[in-house]
């Protein structure tokens, strides 16, 4: 039995954290920390866990983090760069769903995240926790920086064609679409839903700070720096991503549906789907898998990629759940099998 | 091992039931019928099923199913029961999630839903299956009524007021909203996005089939008839009943939320909120539960109860999971263990 | 032409006030102010506007306020009563959007909205600007206090039933569903998207603002108190309203249709609907007008009313435009003519 | 004067239409015909016209059509191109919602449309109603070819670069997102609200009818055939397109903004936004807008353009009524003025 711990947890992610681990047969939690909703009962905050989650939240301070075996950071950005060496050196494994660990450039993370980062050090240990690329090393990690959201369906999406160099690098588009739960949890206007309800619109066309971490993940791939213009947007539904994306193939003699079938034929949460297939968000809402379809409209030179997620699951906390089977030895997709909830 | 058949299985009910079977421990799926899709697998007509359910639609007049255990009907109202006295003649128990028999009075039924009865014998013999009520027939029957949506919320909130004679039998209102699932997922315009979403309406306000049914269970709790006004209503989300009921009350000495707590304290799926909560649909998302909370406002001669479910579970497939575990002897809870989505 | 002004309009109250009034032959508009957002053009803040309306917020200090005809509170609860009376002395003719001048016992003013009353004179003289009620007094009004969003659909759907004295007052039923936007264009955890989307839920049963307002008006057309019982609810819409009024009619020999279709016949915001009608709240969406149907079920001793309205519109800025239009003597529909926009 | 006749108009641009010829000031409706819905009030069939439109649907055999000065059709594709020659014959001058004589091409259209073309003669004759580009060629038509929804969007949105040949023409790409309302008020499964809802999927990935529209316009602007990739999106709302349109510049000097300002400078219904803007589709809702951003995302080598119109103004009926003013002579933005709904 893993003993477990998060921070923060008052958020959407981690009210899905707490979903899955619930029922998590390999896993304890021990302590959700809050310093809040300190003493508040978690099933009062979220009435969906009440029968599931006997916690209240507790004070950061007294909560036994220490003790634990592996700490979920359920938190915004520049938080677990502060707690992390501290947990790190009891010997406690710290997944990190916020962004403090995923760009391994600290100059680049404190540019587009506008903070001095606290804890450099533990940005080269730390491990980019997408299972289907770094599988081996999440095993052995002491810190796993859980992917954003977008990043995992844009580089699922994108890396068969960029592995395989059958794509030009320097002309990537990602046009991506979010559910308002992106957004996260807190009161602001731009949320609410006579704003958001009956809408759609891009946001942060200039620069996202998705966009370091995906041209990261796809340089790493593609061997060089690669060129992408990426665009999201936000859509009037609670969960799901949808990645549209956009590539320049020069070969014309490539099967790309047998390409893609071919890379994730072992991964448990990655689902191909059969040529000419048009992947819905709601066929993987709830659960952590990630349905590609790949196009070659008209047979020209664009190669167009869908790809779709649940952004809390496979784009948050089932991703988390996920680098935990593997930090800790147990079946990948134990406390993952939940089938997508449809309609 | 319980091995199971579902009649039908294209809609709504019956994604949800094989949602729910495809994670059962105990139960192996040996067939779904239907004549329209025969040879498709179920898997191509909702994607979210890839890798849960590996069947196809079968014909029929082929499926095999009199060697089944339990045949689920997941169908429109008037095939279960034509199809029923052979199942059973052979051995197999029914449950059906229609509304072929769960109205007593077959003349009742006949006028409400405007057919002849095919098989009034079984009426007279299937047991309604509302676990709350009728725990101990539902084990031993060989027809399971499966109730209607809107009856279980409905009739889960009123019980305990009725059965302790603590409201007047003759002034029972319940406004209820349901999510457009409800509807099914026939091809009918006033089902439409573009008529359902940003809009709220009643409907059959002059009379709707649940009101017999509804009518039928208080009546039954009261023992004697009852006067109901029943105004449903649509609303625009997917899942989700939300009935807010009305009764008058005379005596001002009794502890209605004592009263709610007792009747349900062993029920693994009702749920009696503190004093003063207000349930919302969410908070049983793609969950078996029923959740209620009831109000004296003002300290006045009206009560008010909240409840809640998911129409396509605890309104209509996971009560039928239930029923079977009851009707073959597993734990109650057994493959609707899973905690509500939210959000 | 009338000059007005408008305190706050940040809002949805606000906007739309501003769309109606853009288009309004016989308005011109002043000033709108904002402290917050001094200096800000209007059309930045709600993009809708731009080419509609060229002013920009200003300080309320330097509006010239005191120089308009007339000028509409669209603030919260509180403003309206701090600046009334000195606008009244200049002349200036007010309009509150708010709830300060709507309810006219001053203490229990004071207890639903948990402040002292900074203008009980003006309490006194204000009119309750339901033009269906007092049209006659509002022409003359210095003061008009504009109905809340609730009331308005409340009143007039039970008015003719109590003014003719057809219901028992004493057990009176009102349940309500709003869409979001009646919450207002704050900040709030509770109205966001992800919490409001795709849910349902009762809120304030123990008690809403909205109920001595309501109970204040029936009583008036009843001669005597009344009891109510007043349950609203969140629906997941943006705008629109959807009453469901029950009430116990001791006379069968009434025809209720008629009643209503007389009652109304020559208001021009109020449609009664043919008998057995089903009133949808996008078939007012944008537009002033209250729908209205009246039934009685199963020929039963339970009267229903179902009255639907749009929140912003009817419920808020569009019958301010209606009372602005009664207070100088111009066509009661000038500006208000626009085809309710549906789907 | 203007006599006006609809054929067809139970669909959503019917009503959109009826909508806006309802307040319009020079035109008459003498006639709207559907042979399924022949003595149906209009408002029987659409309440929020109740009040507005006191017309029934008539049989198209006796509205008396040939008599008005122009009949608008807004039926399915292929029904236009049947009638519209008598029509033209008897001087009643058309304009085509659907797609009947918006290619020029008729083998192109007969392989895109499945159809043989019944008119080929007045598809060479007819005029494409976008008044940014055909204004004076839509003045005297006899026939006009109202554009698609996604054509306009795109069209828009890809112009100003096109026509300054500031990019590669062989590498254009439109992604596209429509509201439901696209799909039309056909009973469709796909159409469902649960379907639809808290969903978002691509469709017509390998060819959607709109692309040779599209290609049609941008090559005649270019001067030469354009490669474009089209792939559009349902997102879960009623109304609105939002278009988001990648193209690769080779030259960095140009002012892009100033090129898209001047372009549109003397447009009415066509509002470029200032530079850094994101348009929301529900900016424009109700409206006959387009509003138009252009970026270059750090500077690079893709110029991203953001175009978001209501599909059933500027996407079809409100452009319709664009053109009838046109070919009226009547000034362009009457019965168009309406302020978008936000909201």
């Amino acid at each position: 039995m893993v003993h477990a711990g998060i921070v923060g947890g008052t958020g959407y992610t981690g009210v899905e954290l707490l979903r899955l681990l619930a029922r998590h047969p390999q896993v304890s939690l021990k302590a959700i920390t809050s310093r809040k909703e300190a003493g508040l009962p978690v099933a009062e905050l979220f009435p969906s866990l009440r029968g599931h989650v006997d916690l209240a939240f507790s004070d950061p301070a007294q909560a036994g983090l220490e003790s634990c075996d592996v700490v979920f950071f359920a938190t915004p950005n520049g938080i677990a760069m502060e707690q992390a060496r501290a947990l790190v050196a009891a010997g406690v494994r710290v997944i990190d769903l916020a962004a403090d660990f995923r760009i391994r450039d600290v100059p680049t993370w404190e540019r587009w995240y506008r903070m001095p980062h606290a804890c450099p050090e533990l940005v080269a240990e730390a491990v980019y926790g997408l299972p289907e690329v770094n599988r081996e090393a999440i095993r052995a990690a002491r810190v796993v920086a859980n992917p954003g959201c977008y990043p995992t369906a844009v580089q699922l999406g994108f890396l068969p064609l960029v592995e395989a160099g059958l794509v030009d690098p320097d002309q990537l588009i990602a046009d991506a679409k979010s559910g308002v739960s992106g957004a996260g949890r807190k009161a602001e206007v731009g949320s609410l839903f006579s704003e958001a309800a009956d809408n759609f619109k891009a946001y942060g066309v200039p620069g996202h700070r998705h966009l370091p971490e995906i041209a990261q993940g796809l340089a790493r791939a593609a061997g060089r720096p690669v060129g992408l213009t990426f665009v999201p947007h936000l859509t009037p539904m609670i969960r799901g991503i949808h990645a549209t994306l956009y590539g320049r193939v020069a070969r014309r003699d490539v099967d790309l549906q047998a390409l893609f079938e071919t890379r994730y034929a072992n991964e448990p949460f990655v689902d191909v789907l059969p040529a000419g297939s048009h992947p819905e968000t709601r066929s993987v809402r709830a659960s952590n898998l990630c349905r590609i379809a790949v196009h070659r409209p008209q047979d020209g030179d664009t190669v167009v990629v869908l790809s779709v997620i649940d952004n809390l699951v496979k784009g948050a906390a089932g991703q988390a759940v996920h680098n935990l089977n593997l930090m800790f030895g147990m079946p990948e997709t134990l406390g993952l099998e939940g089938v997508p909830v449809l309609p």
